[in-house]
């Protein structure tokens, strides 16, 4: 199956403004989609990258500058195809797998907060529309188009990175590039007034790796 | 095998406060022990719920006025356990069952922000620690007593709702008494500056349900 995993690339993640500088964002957002990537290939997928300019990266890339909704409407139709978040820093093969085994001709993996952050279209009439609170829309549309829908139920799927308070998240279940982009950063989990968080220690960022 | 519900039911939620009589957050959590519970009868669990104060429910009720942890480890023992959080709106016996069904003397759901939604414990010496980052402090008592350790993926398990944000996750996504009682209360999902929210209605609250 295509497997095409959608990155935006010019100014990722601008709400972990206030913990990450605009080049450690870059940074942080490549090393949450090698992940990806990196879980896709352990299932053998070749996924292709759409992305909003030319990056760096281990799969193949295709750039589009348009947003979300369109450029992956422009690649549904008749064949079926995969798609998966490029921030889902806690996503591994084993929790893919489940995913991509999921029976129905519409497959989604809710996000946190409403989204959808991965889906499986085999419905030729489907489509996306990535816009608010998704998860409902794409039911709507899977029913509208007389989809059989299929719900995953995962944690690491769930959890897109987008604030602050994800990167606990990472910090404590991530396997990978992410993880460990965000421990050499300096990031260490904290329990401040009895909520986990992630906080950057104030000694040397490197000795806390 | 036993399963324990640990219920806080002297002012439980606090954290809904916000947007939240303290009645309401009573009626509300009560709501969300009877999913948990009916979720585990429906996979022929007896659950016990372990309560701070006396309270109905269709589980059997016992009463232990002290904290989480040391309620939880006096009866931790040689016999399997289950521990299920009162908080979880989403369990359903389609969520639980994997959990049951996992193969570890220790198996852990993790929680959102560092918690421990759920566990079974078949290991005699393990004992439990609810405070800060749980799951990493299970994690190593599951190590210390040389447990063999299982984690499940489960976005159902791993929602406990403390906060208004997870109002709209038991919106989008609830399937029982939790969800019945938001939506009767007059909750509906809103979209405010591009994030999903659970917003009640101006509107009076009958009409909404």
């Amino acid at each position: 199956m295509r497997v095409i995993v959608p990155f935006d690339a010019s100014e990722p993640k601008t709400r972990l403004a206030p913990v990450l500088s605009a080049a450690e964002r870059d940074a942080f957002a490549l090393a949450m989609l090698r992940d990806v990537c990196d879980a896709l290939f352990a299932l053998e997928y070749e996924p292709t990258v759409l992305s909003t300019t030319s990056i760096d990266s281990d799969a193949d890339v295709v750039v589009d500058e348009r947003g979300l909704t369109p450029a992956l409407n422009d690649r549904l139709g008749e064949e079926p195809v995969a798609i998966v978040m490029a921030d889902l820093a806690l996503a591994t093969a084993a929790s893919l797998e489940p995913f991509f085994a999921a029976e129905g001709s519409v497959v989604l993996a809710p996000g946190l907060g409403g989204g959808t952050n991965a889906l499986v279209v085999r419905e030729p009439d489907f489509r996306v529309d990535f816009h608010g609170a998704s998860v409902r829309d794409h039911r709507q549309l899977a029913a509208d188009a007389e989809a059989t829908l299929a719900t995953v139920d995962s944690f690491r799927l769930a959890l897109d990175v987008d604030e602050p308070g994800d990167l606990a998240e990472v910090l404590l279940h991530g396997e990978g590039s992410a993880a460990e982009w965000l421990r050499e950063a300096g990031f260490e989990v904290a329990v401040v007034d009895g909520r986990v968080t992630a906080a950057r220690s104030g000694d040397s960022p490197d000795e806390t790796a």
